[in-house]
């Protein structure tokens, strides 16, 4: 067996098996192991930001690491910015980068690049095998690593995928060619620790206490059994409860208990923190501003506010925690939710920045994958036109690194075939990443993509008002402005193999998206805002 | 006057007047500043791997480079392919990425990540202003290290632009929103190293000596005075010349001396240095293969040859050295190149890997600059079609990161608005950068795109049979293919505003060629190659 052969048998050992792949030279042998190990499901991206976002979205999913295949520096260059976002939303994503033979290195061939310091801006593991022997054991690790921080046992995923970290492993191309050792068995995952009851009991009194409080929760807290442990301590003690701006993956909709997202702006935060006197963090961070603007704070906890770390980060088991809490301060029935109230009859007018949304949130279908990169178009407008939909997933933009939405989406969909996957994505942001509505097409994935079309970088021309721009002319201006000429999504869409439709009124949203859920595989939907 | 007037009004005074940027909020103030200072062309890009192709096109053509303005790490990320290939071209490009204001860093906001080690990978400059008083000096510097090996004196378009590097420029938010110091004045760039006489000597006994002699040539030697100063050399000595398979920027055409590019393949360079005694470098790396394969060597140069490094490397001047070789062993007139061939007659067929590039040659307008991502499509076909072409020069893909074709014809035709770009463009390279065509179109720009459709990643079916994967099934060969669903370049092309046509035969191509090159603006042109 070659050392391309170890790796992909230890990947499957390790419960790894679907590879998103955009291969070179270098990774030959692995593609070739491909059909000796039809176990592994390789699936072709054309560009490797998709394969990272795609990877990104499997995990949020499943709970389980998908691997990733990439040829050298470059490779993982166009992987970065995806790899970023999937470590801000602590998933697990196991790197296969193959490198040139190690005799090669020395030589500075065309493609030779610093694999190892790229690769440590978003891992927080990176290794090379040195020897054959290596091999198997190294990859086993790399799967650990990337799930160290999950919970334990067989994937449940309703719980887990929101709180693993990148691993890379760097491949050599002679060690893939050359005879290798057996491949490694599975090798456990670190399991997550716990808060000792002494530290649920110090935050059960803060929460029963006189003074105002707030939990932000994170991570696994915002699956279904965390939320109704937040419901419960919010129900007996008032506590508010918040989750970040836009998180890895929160459960929301019918039935599921609410929770408010913090807001984007530092101002909407700074209101909703108002006179809370104990910032609880479970499973969070502290909050911070996305940017820093002149005279105005990076943190927004208020300044009268005491932060306290009941669930200092993600290796801790949040829903455990959450549940003791909410154990202690209110033992008894879970609350049932109220029902929700009927959604307003939609109104045919044309698409705006504020009513495309309820169109979504009135037809999302059972158990939807709700990714979301509508950024500028949806922030004020998504979460409560969908708070009452059906029961569904929302998949956030983690690292503010656009670009995610059309990869994510498609790797959710891989993870979850059975449910339909709604991509809610910005204009600006979807040529990052287009071509991953042809790896939807090849893999006739249930997604829906509905573009936000406002033909603009809208959020940036929002920062030059906020810097002081509006003495700025054509020419600051002309940067922000995605017309001239107009991009037709349809055409994007069409020629990648993805039948597409264009909706000005949300009427043609209405029926367009309706259609869109019923027939299978991949469809887009360029919706048209007009200026608000 | 703030910080982001003081860097931009820096870069004016130091000759760089185009900026390709994909902006967000931390270079907001450089934005805003544009509409101040006209001088500084500003043109936006959808990706950032379009603004660092630009900007790698802009200066092979101008021998001046261009800025990007990048966002943070991510933007940052998205760009590293294409500089690594601009670092292999040895082509100035100054960056400027914003980061977060200095007392932000700390916080680890969401889109925060390790900018400088990241720049690292494909900079030879890298540096942060820390206090407002640096922010002339250290951007002037940036400049004058991106030319540093460059030919002094004002720039000329012949010589230049093959021997720079690229600089980073870290900027935080806060130095670009407080007061500042004014722009610094222009910094000398360090001029190139000359050879010594007794070195021109050394090398001049080797060429006229009994023994086989070959020169490798790179940068500013491929230029027409470097070609014709080795085309003296070789016409009274006898001495082979070649230069990389890819280079940066090579003359070419009726009237130009050929030279020969080393083949892409190892056993190619071993046939074409076969007998090589000498092989002398002028301006050249030694040769080595562009991967490993096992058993085989990846120094290409023959056991027997020895190796001589006239000119060392892309610091010295490659024109006088050659040049002063030339008057040593050939002295006297310049010889006139024989007239070229006329081209033989079209035949009308399908379009195939072996009978496009005729097409292109044959009716190949005067002074176009080629841009070459053709790969496996033109690797043996297109410099014998396009040798007695009209005058032209070709820039190719130095770093063999694929997705440069599209944002390179971008750049240069902003630097040649007189000259017609022809972009001759594989398949699955065109997706990583397809938004380039958008810029295209924004800025009218003359190129004209022909994609090579084989529907694969033919490079890699030829790579896996190398490593012996004739054995490999569907699974590995489904990586490789870019059908099921085909891509329709043409639609991708008028989604983004360029009007494109197909073609079949090689008939339709010469039509639509000429149509397109007779037209304003941008034209993209998909060419159906049916298997060889």
């Amino acid at each position: 067996m070659n050392g391309a052969e170890t790796l992909l048998r230890t990947l499957l050992a390790n419960g790894v098996d679907v590879c998103f792949a955009n291969p070179g030279t270098s990774e030959m042998r692995f593609v070739a192991a491909l059909d000796r190990h039809r176990a592994m499901r390789g699936v072709l991206c054309l560009f490797e930001g998709v394969a990272t976002g795609a990877a990104d979205g499997y995990a949020r999913m499943s709970g389980r690491p998908a691997a990733t295949l990439l040829h050298l520096g470059p490779g993982l260059a166009n992987g970065l910015a995806n790899l970023h976002n999937a470590r801000r939303a602590h998933t697990p994503v196991v790197n296969v980068i193959g490198d040139h033979a190690r005799s090669h290195k020395e030589l500075d061939s065309p493609l030779e690049s610093d694999i190892d310091a790229a690769a440590a801006t978003v891992s927080s593991w990176v290794r090379r095998p040195v020897t054959s022997a290596d091999i198997g054991p190294d990859t086993a690790a790399a799967v650990a690593a990337a799930l160290s921080a999950d919970v334990p046992g067989p994937p449940d995923p309703s719980r887990t995928g929101t709180s693993g970290a990148v691993s890379t492993l760097i491949m050599a191309a002679d060690l893939s060619w050359e005879e290798s050792a057996p491949p490694a068995p599975r090798l456990p995952a670190l399991p997550p620790r716990s808060v000792t009851r002494a530290e649920v009991e110090a935050t059960a009194a803060l929460v029963t206490g006189p003074e105002r409080v707030a939990l932000l929760i994170d991570g696994a807290g915002l699956s279904e059994p965390g939320l109704h442990a937040a419901a419960r301590i919010r129900k007996a003690t008032g506590t508010a409860a918040f989750c970040p701006t836009w998180p890895a993956r929160l459960r929301r909709g019918a039935g599921v208990p609410q929770i408010v997202p913090l807001g984007y702006r530092a101002e909407a935060v700074g209101r909703q923190l108002a006179g809370i006197e104990h910032l609880i963090l479970v499973g969070a961070r502290e909050p911070v501003a996305s940017f820093a603007y002149p005279g105005r704070p990076g943190m927004l906890t208020p300044p009268g506010t005491r932060v306290h770390r009941f669930v200092p980060d993600a290796g801790f088991d949040v829903v455990d925690a959450l549940s003791a809490l909410a154990d202690t301060v209110a033992p008894g029935p879970v609350p049932t939710p109220p029902a929700p109230d009927a959604p307003p009859p939609l109104v045919n007018e044309p698409l705006s920045t504020e009513n495309w949304a309820q169109v979504i949130g009135a037809l999302l279908p059972q158990e939807a994958i709700v990714v979301d990169e509508s950024i500028t178009a949806g922030m004020n407008t998504l979460f409560p036109a969908t708070a009452d939909s059906a029961p569904h997933d929302v998949l956030g933009l983690t690292g503010l690194a656009i670009g995610q939405g059309i990869p994510v989406a498609a790797g959710a969909a891989l993870a979850c075939p059975e449910r339909p996957v709604v991509c809610l994505q910005a204009d600006g942001s979807a040529l990052y990443t287009i071509s991953g509505l042809w790896t939807q097409a090849r893999e006739k994935l249930d997604v829906t993509t509905v573009i936000l079309n406002n033909r603009s970088y809208a959020i940036l021309r929002a920062e030059l008002d906020r810097v002081g721009g509006s003495a700025a002319g054509p020419a600051a201006r002309a940067l922000f402005d995605l017309s001239r000429p107009d991009i037709d999504f349809t055409s994007l869409a069409t020629g990648m193999g993805v039948p597409a439709t264009r909706a000005a009124s949300t009427a043609e949203l209405a029926e367009q998206f309706s259609a869109a859920l019923t027939a299978p595989g991949p469809h887009l939907i360029e919706a048209i805002l007009q200026p608000a």
